[in-house]
Parts: structure tokens; sequence; C-alpha cells
């Protein structure tokens, strides 16, 4: 049986973590974006790591070895963005190719350092060694208070599903590139950058759950339910996009929405709100969007679409796409 | 200029970790067995992360799936432990080609948990993608009371150098295998075990400096004096062996003590003692070597052999050799 027999990525990461760890201190492992770890009496740890390997989350041919780095850090920022915490310390880990040029990775470690700089992160560490692809690891070390941490699992019926920015501009980009055209709006999926630490700080402030978006609103959304105990609807007409994605998609005859339901790596942030924070947030933070709203679990998970309820699909598998 | 041409994988991370990151917080960055984080009153963070790649780290065709989960637990425990410090928690990376069984995987993690549960390690999250080759990363984070750390760079002149354990046997376990001998001693290569941390916290009550044995005795201590600014004299004729390990080199011609200097992976520890403390650590640790003594920079960094004094030569570099 191989990983795409037994059902992908998500069904390998459920078979292997199957263990209990036994540990009191962790808060919660595997099932969000960091995990969580007691160790102050006021703060959590939040740790994640990324691995991500060349021709698979991004092409030598398409991506710049600053965006490369860019990419790396923002990913895993994301990731502590969405718990409502701070990032602190990160480690990289590069397998090189012994081809590799110096000034290649001068100009990774450029794009790694600006994005760090960006997010007040120091690049403390790391490990280089040779193998016969481009494959990096960024493990991202943060913190919060302990009553701001918001996890995947916290969403209630009645809590209005919101986003940050605009969604699907990731695929749009990756879309333009598949098609040849290197002309249109590839900023979205070239330099994707995630939220920063004060927004979703104030975000947690007001929000139930919160996940950053990897793998496009359908999916993040499905992690929300499955971890939570809800159902929800999100409305497909509210589904925030940019005049650049919206002509992108134009450009490639496809639709924009469906990029931002199922397209990846947007890292923007999808979280919960109570309906009577709404309006305060608005005044914090005045770039999100209600998409939705979590529902009882037996109302189930759908979109709605010009008045019908059509069922989600799943988001992007690394081993059965 | 490729990294070989630049002078190799050391060259390279001078290079591009040059950027001082300006986090006061940082107390160690590169250049210790782990990164040493300011976080709370009494105690410092630390973490690790090791990156092994197929072919280059481990051989599908020499190791088990279970030998290669343990390795690269061990691997990392080891830079904890190196430090004085406890390890905590664990976060695996993998890249995995599409055609990688269930099997190979469900063993893989037998191995990895298997030792986490000798070093009360709890392996809490992870991220796992597809890529060409198998390529697997672990980042640790552990922690060690303040007063207990122990670096690379506080050995001074007079300082015996001392090594737990016996040397040379994972370099003797790999010759067998090149040399084509699978009935020989080769668990020192296949099975590799680092000290655990009630032993490296017993050294660090009364060490100096400290570091583990990833890239041989020659190299370890050359870090040692580097970062201390001394020199050191290795006495040849001390550095432990064990009788697997002596029978295993001359099966194949080879210098056992050689296999010590030069070979990598023996995870053993390597510190520096004031004289006045070796008694006292004998009766606590009665499994240690003195093999030489730490001298003034100006003496320089050798090895004395019958009499000789000879230079030594560097460590194992993925990238030139």
């Amino acid at each position: 049986m191989n990983i795409a027999e037994l059902g992908g990525e998500f069904a390998l990461i459920k078979r292997v973590t199957g263990i209990p760890c036994g540990d009191p201190a962790v808060v919660k492992g595997v099932g969000d974006d960091c995990a969580v770890l007691e160790y102050t009496a006021d703060r959590y740890l939040l740790v994640t790591v990324d691995m991500m390997v060349e021709n698979s989350h991004f092409s030598l041919e398409w991506h710049s070895p600053p965006q490369i780095g860019r990419k790396l850090m923002e990913a895993n920022v994301s990731d502590i963005v969405a718990m409502g915490g701070t990032p602190r310390w990160a480690f990289i880990s590069l397998a090189l190719p012994g081809d590799t040029s110096v000034a290649f990775i001068d100009e990774f470690y450029r794009g790694l350092y600006e994005s760090a700089a960006r997010h007040a992160v120091a690049l403390v560490g790391g490990d280089t060694t040779r193998g016969r692809e481009l494959v990096l690891n960024l493990a991202l070390v943060g913190d919060v208070e302990k009553e701001y941490v918001r996890l995947r699992s916290h969403a209630g019926p009645g809590d209005l599903i919101c986003v940050t920015g605009t969604l699907g501009k990731s695929e749009a980009g990756l879309r333009l590139l598949q098609s040849g055209r290197k002309d249109g709006y590839l900023a979205g999926y070239l330099e994707p950058r995630c939220r920063r630490a004060d927004e979703g700080r104030a975000i947690a402030r007001r929000a139930r759950a919160m996940i950053d978006v990897s793998d496009g609103l359908g999916s993040e959304v499905t992690h929300i339910c499955e971890e939570s105990g809800t159902g929800a609807r999100i409305d497909y007409g509210t589904i925030p996009l940019s005049s650049e994605t919206i002509e992108a998609a134009r450009a490639v005859s496809g639709d924009p929405r469906e990029y931002a339901l199922y397209g990846g790596e947007d890292f923007e942030l999808v979280f919960t709100l109570p309906p009577d924070q709404r309006e305060a947030l608005l005044h914090e933070i005045p770039d999100f969007t209600v998409v939705g709203e979590i529902l009882k679990k037996e109302e189930g998970i759908f979109i709605r679409k010009d008045g019908r309820d059509l069922a989600l699909e799943q988001g992007y598998d690394h081993f059965t796409k």
C-alpha cells in the first residue's frame, strides 16, 4: 500500500500521529497550525515546521531565489500568527544539490532575512547538507499569552466566518504561469505575504477560532468544523477577490472563487467571530470580510451559491493529486 | 562558484550566518550544538535541527526503517544533551517519494517513537510532503538551567579533554558495510545511541566545555579550541576503542583510532574538565576517558602519537568529499 492508496497526506498524518505523547505540557500537538506547549505561567510556546520541495512548493523556473526564501518564512510565520502568537526564532535546514551556486544561496538567504526582518524574527541556526533536489525546512518558535491563543477547535454555532484581505490570488498566479503567461498578476503566487503578528493578535482578542489559508478556504473551514464539532455555510458570493485576481482568472478562463475555495497558500487568516464583536473589530482591522456562518454539526458543511447548497471539495494533497 | 569551491559546508555556514540577528534573547546562535535562547528567569530554551538525506546520512540498502527513525532522534537528542540540557519536544518533517510504502513509514515512525521514549521526548508535530528522494528533518526543543548550560567556548588551558564511552564504532561499521561484510560489528553505525540527559547533566555540573561527537574527535576538539580560543593536545594512544571496533577495523585493514578521530556520528560526549573534578566525576559517571589536554592557543592543536606531534585533519564535509 502506498500513500495515495491509504488516502493521501491527511490520512497518513492521522495514521502516524495516533500515538498519544503522554506529555501534559503538550496542550495541542497535531491538528492545528502550531504545536502549543505549556512552559511558563502566563505564556504558551508555539512551534511550527514547514518543508518545501523543489518543483512541488516552488519552481526554479518561476521563483527567484529571494522569492523562495521569503515564501518559506511567510508560510511559517503565518502559522504562528494564526494562533494569535508572535514569531520569535527560526531554524533553517537545507538539502542542496552539489552544483548549487553560492550566488543562489546568497540570494535565497537575502529573501529569507528580508521576510524575517518584516516579522521581527531572528534566524538563529540550522543545518545544511547535500541532496539530489532542493529541499528546505523551516522550524519556527514563537509564543502567545495563554488567554489569547486561538485554536481551530473553538468555533461555535452562530459565529461569523471571516477572512482577511482577498483570496485566490496565489492560485490565480499559478494558473497564469502554467498557461505560459508571465505578464499578469503573479505576485500573489510568487510573493505571498502573511498577516503581521499585530493583526493576528488584534483578531485573537475578539475571535474564537482561527486558522491560516494554506490549502484554500474550503479546506480551512472544514478543519475548523472538524476540530470544533460544528457545521458551516460559506456564502459563495461574498468571498473577497481582488481585481487583479479576477482579471488573471479571466485570462485563463478560470473561476476566481474556485481558486479561493480550493487553491492554496494565500496565507490570509480565517477566523470565527461572535456577531457582537464585528463592529469593534472593523474599527481595529478594517480589512476583513464575512463569508459565512458556523452552524450546528448536523446542518453539515456546504457552500451557498445562487440560492443552492453545494458540497465542498477537499483541499490540495501532495500524494493524491 | 559552487559550494565545494567556496570551501565546503563549514565555509558556507560561515558565509550565510554572518548577519547578526540583533535579538538580545539569542545567547548563542550558530556555532554550538544548539541555539541557546533566553526565555525565563532560570532556564534557557535549547533548539536544534538536523536534516538527513537518503544515501548521504543513511542507506535504504543498509538501514532498516526503524534504524533510520532511531538515528534521526538520537542525533538530535545528542545535541541537546551536549549542552547539559533535557530534550522535550520533537517535530518531524518528511519528504517522501510517491511510491513510499505505508509499511515503510509505519516502521520508520516505530523507530522514531522508540528513541523518543528512551529519552522522554514527546513527538508533537511535523510536516509531510512529497519529494524525489527521502529527506528527513527533525527539530528538537529542550531546556537547561542557566547555571548548567555548557558551550563549546568555555574550555581553558589545563582542562583535561575527556570522552564518554568508546569512539570509532560508527565508522567501523560503515567500513564493514562498504567492504561488503554484513556479519561484523555494524551496530555502532546502524544503531548509534547518544548519551542520556542524566549523564550529560552530571557531566555539565563539573565540566567546562562540551560537544557531542558527530564529525569525529579531531573535528570536535577543533571546534572547542576555535570557540574557546585555545590549543589542544590529543594523546593518540589513549583514545578509547571497543574490542568490537578494533576487530571490525582489523577485518578491513583499517586503523580504529583514525576512525575515532575522523569518523562521524558516534554521538558520545567530548568535554573539558578541570583536573580537580576528575575523581568526583568518575564516581558519578565511570564511563569516560581522558584523551588529552587543553593548551594555550599558541601551542596549537595537535595529536601526540609515539612521542611525535602530528597535525589534525579536518572532519567530514558533505560538499567537499
